[in-house]
């Protein structure tokens, strides 16, 4: 959801040269490059901008202090079968993350196939979970990924200080005429930025969005700022970001809790975000044919339900995504005024210009 | 959490004696019976009542009516090295989903040890999710359980029509001189159990538990009854409710949507209800040792988090059960008066005497 009031259409191209520019300004080598800034464009085309070019300028400001490091020896450090753990050697999170996932699917290829587990360590904020689930539905399987934030937003349920990141999962499906089921959530009622654009605003905020530095809720999104974000459904939520962060730290060494370094306050120290990356081969559970065929009539069931006054339509998890980014592809990606000035800027200090027309002036928004 | 207001406190021992002897009168074999009590009485103990004895009189009338098989052929019916199909011949979730379970952790056991997942079909409702994800932490592995629900209760988001379950699921992380960590969720915001209370007490309900027939948010738990109720976070819980249910269908060929047979509604045809199982040897990815000690501080990061005003103590998922679990055991359990004259009503019916002082009269609450 674009949170910005007023926007400027960018073609996917201009973002994607000038991106993976910068990217190689700061030690990153251009084809990593490329699939880094490929990574955060999926995210923008498909309507999460959270994930997309926003989060340049800090992975830039990261990459140049060396906080992470541009040319990472991504590697396995331990397997079996069915499973791995790799070592992201403080790499990008998007590239550790195809990475990871890649070796998690090709495993899962092996012999009549096989449910294949990959954990990973040393690497750091890995944007779209989603990006690395749905890497394995044209494999004809389906893909889990799971993240710890690399931010502690979230108390305990009935704490007061932050002790968990708000850790996003995804588990994508395939389908057969239909596009996959792609469910893709972090554990927070509300996203932090929009309490920001609230209080910038001077709004309030429904009470379930956040808690004061105090542990209570608040409708002021100020102190909501300076506490923390509430999981949806309360306790629920709270053991759902808690298993996430579990799940995507202890089974690789990886930082949870007191150890997590904050993403934008400590340049200094690495991060050492883990991931979870799984994939079932469909085949060994179901017919591939048949899997496909019961998907298709599951997704037509859900579209085609009765539905509540006042709604044009019924989406699948994942569905406006695609929708977007078909559209986004053809007519450009919105971008604030304020993160183009911000990238624009960045652009700046390192010689490389945001050609609004794209590299060859070919498309134009 | 106990919703009747007036309660008596019975042993386990005597709602065990009165539930295997019950099971026994509808046909299923006395050791089937002693496993499935027991799980039902975990639900007790562990303060899940919903999954608990208050279900027996709609499984025995389903076992009565064979709608469920009380003699099931629970078998493989199709494996590889690290997955199985498991047909559950239509008997009792319960004991479908022991079987289950312990085949994935018998197969994860093979060799250096397999990330393995099991999918079920031709099951039936299989009570608390938690006490087979738990299963696997004694063997230091993390287990998984998805089961879809028996009925449809949620709409898909924006719909006006009951198309999905309240699908629970559970994921246990085992952990060294702490309990292990084990979230169960349904994704519902409330229970349906809370509105039915409301409901007899004339009191109103939150905007955000439950939608009217006609899909619009409602505080009156009398139109909430006649609607759906309403999942967390919006389209979050949604989504993350239709994910659990194709996790738990579409690997086995179990009933999804439209084909899912109402448990309490239908007793002419079986569910055919879908379960996954899941686990993850630790040793693949961690050292055992290094693991549980790193869980341990987790834990205890948790716990000793600075707190709320109010609040007395900070809960892990899971933690709360256990403790009742051991306060019930020696205290006995609180069971409500209706569900209590209900059970002695279907024991006159079948010539079982609940004895209160369970079997050999050693213990009385």
């Amino acid at each position: 959801m674009t949170i910005a009031a007023e926007t400027r259409l960018v073609p996917e191209r201009a973002l994607s040269a000038f991106g993976a520019a910068l990217l190689t300004r700061v030690g990153v080598p251009e084809s990593d490059a490329r699939e880094i800034i490929d990574n955060l464009l999926q995210a923008d085309l498909r309507d999460v901008e959270s994930h997309g070019v926003v989060r340049l300028p800090i992975y830039v400001e990261r990459l140049a202090a060396k906080a992470t490091n541009p040319r990472p020896d991504i590697r396995i450090v331990r397997e079996t079968a069915t499973s791995a753990v790799v070592d992201g050697d403080n790499g990008m999170g998007q590239l550790v993350g195809l990475r990871a996932m890649q070796i998690a699917i090709d495993k899962a290829l092996r012999g009549d196939g096989m449910c294949t587990f990959v954990s990973v360590r040393n690497s750091n904020h890995y944007g779209a979970a989603a990006s690395f689930a749905q890497m394995a539905c044209p494999h004809d399987m389906i893909g889990f990924s799971y993240t710890i934030g690399g931010i502690n937003h979230m108390v305990p349920w009935g704490g007061a200080e932050a002790r968990l990141g708000n850790n996003p999962f995804a588990v994508a499906i395939p389908a057969g005429d239909e596009r996959p089921v792609v469910l893709d959530m972090a554990c927070s009622v509300a996203a932090r930025g929009k309490i920001i654009v609230a209080a910038k605003e001077g709004t309030s905020i429904p009470p379930d969005w956040a808690v004061g530095p105090d542990g209570q809720p608040t409708t002021d999104p100020v102190e909501a700022l300076q506490g923390f974000v509430q999981p949806v459904g309360g306790p629920k939520g709270y053991a759902l970001t808690l298993t996430i962060g579990l799940l995507s730290s202890m089974l690789s060494g990886a930082g949870f809790g007191s150890e997590v370094t904050h993403m934008y306050d400590d340049l200094a120290r690495p991060q050492n975000i883990g991931h979870l990356f799984g994939v079932l081969p469909i085949w060994l559970f179901e017919d591939v044919a048949v899997f496909r065929r019961r998907m298709d009539k599951a997704i037509g069931e859900m579209r085609n339900a009765r539905r509540a006054p006042g709604v044009d339509r019924i989406y699948l998890p994942g569905e406006r995504e695609e929708l977007s980014l078909a559209h986004r592809r053809e007519h450009g990606i919105p971008i604030g005024v304020g993160v183009l000035a911000e990238l624009r800027e960045l652009g700046t200090r390192y010689g490389v210009e945001l050609d609004m027309a794209g590299p060859s002036g070919a498309q134009r928004a």
